[in-house]
């Protein structure tokens, strides 16, 4: 393993900005992993978890102005675009603070004994224990609501575990700064400085997943970088659970009677959605099914005019642009896509968007034009012309899973008048999806409770979401405790008031909780 | 791929009974998986489900002395036992319905709209949905409860989820017995029969475990043959969750004055539980720290009795028998191994019970000893001494995870009088276990809501449990909805009463339930 430099480098010039770090070796990995380790148990109150998170925000909002300004240089997305970023990044801290001090996540359940069943039933006490230290892998598009301080980090500390974060190597500079500030967190609220650990470098990332000591892992980036993760994790002597958000397509169907009713809304919405921050969103709609014929012409040409007018942007770094460019000329150069705004090289260092149209019955089976149906990160969309209802299907049917799937439809649809053809077309959706949007737009993952991020493979590699607040199930095991003496139990399984948690006891729920703020 | 036929094989004679059917070709796998795939729509009903789960337990219950003597003439495991078996299958059956019917497992969560945050939050109602077919795979040693009838079944049938169950080769006219009855109440019920079907075969089992229309799969059995088709599933193009249980170890820790409070009473408990059932329970206890020294004679001596009474018995198949003898030999062999009771043959197809004992201190560090840390499918237990108990955490941090992790104190640690001693040891099983069990016995896992049979690998593959009400969580997946029309909505997610099921509101909890039964 080397020690080679990490250096942040400036996307909108592809210059070295400065040396941040040096890659961990195999035996830095180590020492992060057990220093994590060592610090858990420190983590294992509720209030001090609750804490650690309300802090973090605290030092983080203070620290806006120089977190925003690391990361802009480092990834180009623009102040106002970073300033939301944050704010979203401080208010899933906090979210996950109400969720720590709730603890319904606990799903303590209490069956009091029953000596007149046959077998008798013991007195049986299960809640949720947290795993372990948890392995964190940054996502190049979100450098703070989904990098160090972000959604798996925040959800690991809520559920009692300490943290080793890999870096992304898109952002070290504003990692190094966010991790600073999570460790100072810890240390005011008394906790050692590790329950938060940062790594840099790609080795290191593959030493981290298997690690004895990491006990699972949380991931958002591309499908091959997160399969090989997750195949290490599975491969391990005792495997370990990989939470893995890897690529979406997110299709769009628009129905006939929709794009006649507002064709033009539609079109311009999906233009302003598909190139949002520089089409780098996992939620970016890729794929979009429109009726053929005149009756959608205002729909393609709002989308033109749209896209037409978007300004060529600055990707993330080189390689993403690299990838997009080669992406875009593989799909254009397939036989019948065409290409209404061409998506490319916008100059040396930025990119344009664009849409790519090809006849949706060429889908229907596999062929060269599968390649449409993979994802292909940054500003372009496929939008495929069906001549009858009965394609969508037979279309979605060859889909990969999604993170969402989304459902334009006319007035009357919405309202059932269509005989439930509309309802056949949202069940299909959630075939193929995580989160089903109807009328809206899939980017904008809102940081709410009933929240879903998450969807079939390679949307996730697991069943769990990374956004909202189920999403700190990921990092918990249940244990249930039979016949043990009342006083040898954690608070939340004691007789009594349980620690004020919400608890179902002999089936029934007891101490419904006051709503979340 | 093979089509040999599939005998049914007395144990207690090792000779063939009757020709029961025939292993699966790959074709016949995949028309099996098609037609449980075919039959999914008809599960989506909550209804429906229950009525399928009271109409199969109510059919088991009506054929009991046919289920009885079927799986006796294959398992050996004698009337008792198997009335006793059937009687907890149908009772686990009736259980699920109940928790179908209740709904709360759908784990519904709403938000609704809120304009006047940044950004404003779309309304998101969210809910979970059944993966799809799932494949079971029967354990040897439960040919009713963790087999074609048992608990993975009954949970995915519950979550809505068809079931292609593979028979195990120890009892597979019990199998083909069981399949006809779930298949039969379906058709009464009004579902397609094909919600449930049976294959046979080893071969078969792997396939199953990758064909693409198969979702996720459930198993009980050996670590070797679990963890070959826990990596068939993470190596597929998309891979499955594979909820596996594989082995336990079940560490008992005896503290110095709980042994010699009640040094006669843990061993004849001791005794009763690592025999009952010839040692084949899954929660076997297989490993005891006992305290060194005349302190804890009784004890040993107790055990000592208990054990040597015990008869002889049939194990479930003679390869298992040659497992065990062949094992325990092994075991027997190293340096400084005691068998106050030898444990072995116990004559052409029976086994005798017995017990060894070893120094603790030669289990604190990786040897050749290690192989007394890993289980032995049978009648025996390893009885460790220790001599001080710092010993004690040693020993249980080398401990593989465990189904089960069980403390025997005295009175007064119970009480609290040991300066927090028995906190710490209830600490460090907590650590190795997904069920603590204080002053009782591992073996009997009772069908309460609040059970957890499940552990840290390889006690189980996943964070999951196979027992209990939680068991229906891993056949299903949340999908998310936003700002979808009330009318186009599942009724659990509608405005209003959402079909009576618990739900989170706002973050409030709507309509607690009534106990369940």
């Amino acid at each position: 393993m080397s020690t080679a430099p990490v250096w942040s480098v400036d996307p909108r010039t592809g210059k070295p900005r400065e040396e941040v770090a040096s890659e961990a070796t195999e035996h830095e990995v180590d020492e992060a992993v057990r220093a994590a380790w060592a610090a858990r148990g420190a983590l294992a109150d509720r209030g001090v978890r609750a804490a650690l998170l309300r802090t973090a925000a605290e030092l983080l909002d203070g620290a806006a102005e120089q977190v925003v300004e690391a990361a802009d240089a480092e990834t180009a997305l623009g102040p106002v675009r970073l300033t939301g970023e944050l704010a979203r990044t401080t208010a899933q801290l906090r979210a996950f603070a109400d969720v720590v001090d709730e603890g319904a996540f606990l799903d303590v359940r209490i069956d009091h004994a029953d000596p007149d069943r046959t077998p008798p039933w013991p007195d049986l006490r299960r809640m949720k224990v947290p795993l372990g230290v948890v392995a964190v892998y940054s996502a190049s598009n979100f450098p703070l609501a989904f990098s160090v301080p972000g959604g798996d980090t925040a959800s690991a500390l809520a559920a009692g575990c300490p943290v080793v974060v890999k870096a992304h190597p898109a952002h070290p500079a504003t990692s190094e700064l966010c991790a600073s500030l999570l460790r100072r967190a810890a240390v005011r609220v008394g906790l050692p400085a590790d329950v938060v650990v940062l790594v840099h470098g790609f080795d290191a990332g593959v030493a981290l997943v298997r690690h004895p000591l990491v006990s699972a892992a949380g991931f958002t980036g591309s499908v091959r970088g997160g399969r090989a993760l997750f195949d290490a994790a599975a491969a391990r002597p005792v495997p370990i659970p990989f939470h893995g958000e890897l690529g979406s397509l997110n299709p769009v169907v628009v129905t006939r009677a929709a794009a006649e009713e507002r064709g033009e809304e539609i079109g311009a919405g999906l233009g302003a959605s598909m190139t949002l921050g520089v089409g780098q969103f996992c939620t970016k709609p890729g794929f979009v099914l429109v009726p053929a014929g005149a009756g959608a012409d205002a729909l393609v040409k709002a989308l033109t005019a749209a896209v037409g007018d978007s300004e060529a942007g600055v990707m993330l770094d080189h390689r993403m642009r690299d990838a997009f460019v080669a992406g875009v000329a593989e799909r254009a150069a397939l036989d019948g896509v065409g290409a209404p705004v061409t998506p490319g090289s916008g100059g040396e260092h930025t990119v344009s968007a664009g849409f790519l149209t090809v006849s949706a019955a060429v889908l229907a089976s596999s062929g060269p034009h599968d390649l449409l149906l993979e994802e292909c990160f940054g500003p372009v969309t496929v939008v495929a012309r069906y001549e009858h209802p009965s394609e969508i299907g037979a279309v979605l049917s060859r889909l990969p899973g999604n993170l969402t799937a989304t459902l334009q439809l006319s007035a009357g649809e919405a309202a059932g008048s269509d005989g439930g053809a509309a309802g056949l077309l949202l069940a299909s959706l959630t075939g193929v999806a995580g989160r089903v949007v109807v009328d809206g737009w899939p980017t904008g993952v809102a940081v709410a409770p009933a929240q879903h991020h998450g969807g079939p493979y390679p949307a996730t590699t697991s069943t769990s979401t990374s956004v909202g607040a189920t999403a700190v199930e990921r990092w918990l095991r249940p244990v249930a405790y039979q016949n043990t003496p009342d006083l040898l139990l954690p608070g939340e399984l004691r007789e009594g008031v349980g620690a004020g948690v919400p608890r179902r006891v002999d089936g029934r729920w007891e101490a419904p909780t006051p709503p979340l703020p």
